[in-house]
């Protein structure tokens, strides 16, 4: 073993195929390990999958990321099909597995399904008894308190919100994590976290690549956000749209039952509006959706208080649904100009900054107005997932088992085009998954709310393609 | 007719009995207009009430106000039974009867049942034809907005939340009522409202029974907070505290998920913690429930702050429940001392402004903490109502219209000891209902959160027990 | 005192006082066993009771059992207000308590909520540490499985449906029980179930006292039926009307989507209708109601299927709640007339059974019509309790703790007139609450549904009062 | 193009492309009317769709069937990609479009939203203002209700269950339904339905193509069992497994609350298990799960009875859930056996067959055991559908909406691989989609469960692959 030798970043795995076929594959424990024994697959005596060969997936099974195609297309890139291999033995004998589990950043419904389908996949499907739960996120690794996880302990913990291990953000601190790995003799590392957990993950792994450790490490995404990129769509993102309904709904009742009444409804989303997108498209009673990816402006014609002006006139009253990272420009320039600190402080929140501004606007005009704001955003949280995230994050869960105990690593567990795959952390950190406004969603979602575009008339954003699209780009990578 | 003989304000028509027995009476048109025609009641001929006599209320059913008594008390204070009277014949001819309702205030679950059933009741009970929705509060009545209302037009709004007919904050303006009663010739007024819309309802009784009108006034007392006397609960209430339970499961939730974290909830109650200390009842996850009544202070011994950093330090995290009125005093002082005007507005929400409190204090204390703060009072006064609060509503509509078809006015309909009865209004207005905490509920709360009684050491509300009763009283009748 | 020269059954405790008043008092362990030692009440050292003493019910106070009263009408009967008494000493020392908890019947929101009180409340309250739960019901008592449940084992069960302790039906063997609470030194029984298990609860307490054991008991009302007299209502009771509303909706839903679709609901209610009143009343979508107190039957001239063909004429649609008591009478004639047993056993569910022949009947009309068929029994009862039964199990719990520390005994805690108060045993188990169809409840129910009466021309039940209500009276009985 | 020239059947259109790229395109107007007029898109005029050309779709855009691909496989089958094609313009004027929406069969959580997006995309995105409603499913078309809809009228329908259009099962007359079209001038069809009304919307299509009209036919596939190929997924489906959730958690309270108690749920699947598959891996309660693909037998070694007692032995308790469909062999077999012809009926449920056939075992064996039945079959198929079902059905409904507008017919509008497509009918009414039994999803069922697979010692199902393989396929097809 010549970790020395290694270079300090691992190379993508790029296979090539005819007719401009791409393999984005996932690094595996013998890419710098020669000579790993191997075990036969417990599955094959599980009276579960061991009745026919269907089961199991192929080891040249892939999954092409790209399914809107031309005929003339070349075949692009692919990822690895996710599942137990009836051939390829496991790399880990089932006694001497010892895996741990730990959730870091924000609570998202379905934390505690993964971790329920992990203990109960290595312990129902592969026989492994040893599984750690880490404590509060990075952080529990250089702590003391740590637990073992048993399908009797995680029974019942997916009808429950939040996460049993407790979690936290930052406090990731690589080498002190890995050597906390290495004390404790861990082998399989399952980590349940948003981007800025997944880049922690790639960091570890690299460590403990270097370190030449036969240590298997599995990301799996969470963001109730939806802002990782290549998945279909992150775990708890489905049931975060449905409990946003009821803040929409009592919204839409608050402001119907008032004059000239404003419902405003802040809901996740610091840098990607999906949710604020798929709750507006769902409930069919806003009027007005602002997300990080859309500027907006105030003022004047074409602005958002003409355009609540307008809607007051007609209708008498309207919902806005505004996501937590929309406006942030307007909201920086307007806290510049204020000087009281305690004040500025809760002025952050964009919910409480808009509705401040829209009162005050509509305070100088003289015109009445109700508004009524609502935050909605621990009770989404903190809901349990409902039953089709269950079922997503059971079949995630047991991805990634299926991947460690194959021997993959440095891997995320994802579900691209509908199909489980494994994708390489460098193509789940590299950028953020943003609403492309120039898309057909977003476009469903004008053509539903009948809001304007509140691009300035001055704004060149579409008109010279390539200047606009390279603006957003930049946008896209921060 | 003499109203000009007439005293300003109506005398209370109290009726005594043997044994200390007490009626107080509601006011009735023949009180003040001799000689008014009567009519064979239609129910007669419903088939639903006609079969037996048994569902009629005897004339001199009564209702006692207190229920727990000794063997040697006087009978005391009854009302007067709501529901229809077999024998005495109602004082309105169906076909003249035109009848119109109004909701006051914010938004409570049930003000569309009560709308409901005033209408059906009217429609199917009595044949009444003409019932008409004044839109948006009291200030709707002199305004051109109103809609006729029948049984198919509201047949499913109790589904929904809010009110369609609008409502409205003050806007009272009683001879500008008045007079727009009598151009359109309404006969039968039903006012759903808090005790500010009660009051208003009292003086445009007082206004009608001066100008000797053939009106009847009928309240119905709405406040989700349950902070109107006499009766047993308002309205909506059941629901409130219903909803409540999500709000508080999410500070639950996220409080055990984080390391030493606070879960904030503030429900409804200005005045009157009862949301807050039946939600607290009901849940069994809250730590501490802070309300109107009970007073309490932050820093030194015996204080939030102390027993906040005990609960950290023993279990890692709590919940804590305040009543929007609560603090007050705690909160004035600190708003004087700060100076910038748009900051202030927004602290002036005691739950905002207690999160920066306690954020600030452990800061200052170099003990880290988290804090999630949910205020989720639109979201559940937006609700429909459950079940238990439709039947309620029901049977509070049906006992206006039987009372109103009966010559009765100048009452609210309310349920005590589990019967409807008409309650002068006098007896609605002349307090607020509070959370009384040297009562056994706030004893049972207490002994449920474990949470101290926050009283100073130097206190003596309670050891003087006249003197601290006085000053409660006083602030009970504020 | 020697047991042997106590009657074989206790006589009534009744209290007279002045202007007709009677008190119904509980018994108490001194009545059969004279010089019992007393202790200070160890709440007055709870912080939470301590600080004054309207914390505490007086030993006087009591509860009238009609608040419908006339001025003449004598004081009538009382039961005694539950609580704890600050003079009263208890009589039993906390270290020497060893109560037991039993669960019987079929489920019903709230038990969970029941149990998890009684822990608490004895543990928190008053220092006792030592609560068995018994096992699956009565028979559990000679049973082996026992678990001893202290707060941090009940924390959490409140959320959940069921029971923890199990439960079973009959099993009932009263002196294998007593002798079995000898053994193991049980000195406080709590016994949640409905009447039959009352009555059990009535026979364990005779064996008690004829042994003159100090051993408490008290019963806890239990029945999702509401068909326990005395009470206001029965814990769990809002919670099945609430979830009912589902099984209704769905009903309308279906039957407005079809032609000639009639939406069927079976409630629960075996002797009496309180659900599917309530659940009708509720709902506002039923077209009819039937219930076990008011016949009907189905052919001819005022028949249920005349009602059904002109409703499904005038509307294309209908909804039916059936409880599952209802027409007996009919179904046990129907049945007779069938031979094969294993059918049978089906058609004795009345859903089942009134589906065929409304199916048969319309059939031989030759009038096509769609029948849907829920029955939501098990949803119902196996939902957690709603906020409010939650407030309400609590209240019952502790007033049977109090009680059975005070040293009351052979009482049920129950709900009268908003009162908790101590009822004897007897009087709850003496006959059934039932829907009086001749009473106001009914009435608007009719009214609010516009269904026939179902009653038969020819019958007399209403016009000879007398006899009908022996007739009514005596179905009340059984 | 004189139609009596054109084939009785359409053949399908197949484009092929290098590398095996196979395109099966759908019908268009052209195919057989020459010379059609074209009109300008109007949605380059709507402000939503009209900023940039990212709205449109591509012509040349196309989705693999097939998404697990080796490197060297060939391209394999595409569809067409669905939504509006900016250059191609329409083949209808607003104002000449009278379009039709149908809805058939049983009730599926979503119809009403997505008959509300067909209406509000035809009037929003291009100004249609004539929809009509066909009432109460095929055979309104030949009945005179009907009634036009627009915005107004179907705001807020989605947040209702059922179909306001009404439905009903059957009543297809093609050459009758093709007349009624042709009399009312209606050029555009939106048929939802289940397989059987694909089927019928296909021999419409045929009909119209071979009367040579221009009438474009647009097809939904509904069906809540999941059983329509190709698609990733029916509308109502996630709605239906959320639901089911509710009556699988009642078994499993109750079954925990009983001695030997077995709570049993019937889920919908007539011909496939996919409700009861996923609403099992989302429970994680259920022990055994019977769907119409994976055959059981009862008795004896390795049957269901063997399981249910070694579980109740063990447990004490489990919860089943089976599919409607599931057991039809078994259940033709008793039914056979027993003579009475009304009991009979009933037996036919399943649900109630198997009920009586493991209480008729058990007691035959002396083991009491308890049995709990549910069916939430209606109560699952009438709620709304949720916030996912939501999105999906909106853009189902836009997708036919574009479709008919750009001049194709004879197409369903359907997600293939998480892309919005238009699928020939011929590819889903060929056969049913069904749960594999020998694929990964039913492998973790049966990990999840733990339980047997029901092959009897002596089937050959799985070992010989290709025997089995067409036996099953023969399932499939029928």
């Amino acid at each position: 073993m010549a970790s020395a030798a290694l270079p300090e970043i691992s190379k993508p795995k790029i296979v090539d195929g005819p007719g401009g076929y791409v393999l984005e594959d996932v690094p595996h424990l013998t890419d710098y390990i020669p000579d790993l024994p191997t075990y036969p697959n417990p599955l094959q005596d599980n009276p579960a999958y061991s009745v026919v060969k269907q089961y199991f997936v192929h080891v040249d099974d892939s999954v092409p990321q790209k399914v809107v195609v031309h005929k003339d297309d070349p075949k692009g890139i692919h990822f690895r099909r996710a599942g137990a291999r009836q051939k390829a033995c496991v790399y880990f004998h089932s006694d001497d597995v010892h895996a741990c589990i730990v959730t870091c950043g924000g609570l998202c419904p379905g934390l505690n399904t993964v971790v329920r389908e992990i203990v109960c996949g290595l312990h129902h499907m592969y026989g492994v008894k040893k599984v750690l739960g880490i404590d509060g996120g990075y952080k529990g690794f250089y702590a003391k308190n740590t637990v073992y996880l048993n399908p009797k302990v995680v029974n019942d913990i997916h009808k429950r919100g939040g996460t049993i291990l407790g979690t936290s953000r930052g406090g990731h601190d690589t080498s002190k994590i890995v050597d906390s790995i290495q004390d404790r003799g861990i082998n399989q590392v399952y980590i349940i976290g948003g981007d800025g957990t997944q880049r922690g993950a790639a960091l570890i792994f690299e460590e403990i690549r270097r370190r030449g450790l036969k240590v298997s490490v599995a990301g799996i995404p969470k963001t109730i956000d939806n802002d990782i990129p290549v998945i279909d769509k992150s775990f708890g993102f489905d049931t975060a749209v449905e409990e946003a309904q009821r803040a929409i709904n009592a919204a839409h009742v608050e402001s119907e039952s008032f004059e000239n009444c404003i419902g405003l409804v802040k809901l996740m989303g610091r840098y990607s509006g999906f949710i604020a997108m798929y709750a507006t498209l769902a409930s069919r009673d806003v009027d007005c959706c602002l997300i990080p990816e859309s500027p907006f402006y105030l003022e004047g014609p074409g602005g958002l208080f003409e355009y609540i002006e307008k809607r007051l006139k007609e209708d008498g009253h309207m919902v806005i649904v505004i996501a937590e990272g929309a406006g942030q420009e307007l909201l920086s320039q307007s806290i510049q100009s204020t000087t009281d600190a305690s004040g500025n402080k809760l002025l952050q929140d964009v919910g409480l900054w808009i509705s401040q501004s829209i009162k005050d606007h509509f305070s100088k005009q003289k015109m009445p107005i109700n508004l009524k704001y609502i935050d909605p955003t621990y009770m989404i949280r903190a809901v349990p997932s409902n039953a089709s995230d269950n079922v997503y994050c059971t079949l995630l869960a047991q991805s990634a088992v299926h991947g460690a105990m194959a021997g993959y690593t440095g891997f995320t567990s994802g579900l691209v085009n509908g199909r489980h795959t494994y994708i390489p952390f460098n193509r789940i950190i590299e950028k953020q998954n943003k609403v492309v406004i120039t898309d057909r969603m977003w476009a469903r979602l004008l053509s539903s709310t009948n809001q304007p575009s509140f691009l300035r008339p001055s704004t060149n954003l579409f008109s010279n393609e390539n200047g606009s699209q390279k603006s957003l780009d930049k946008r896209v990578t921060h």
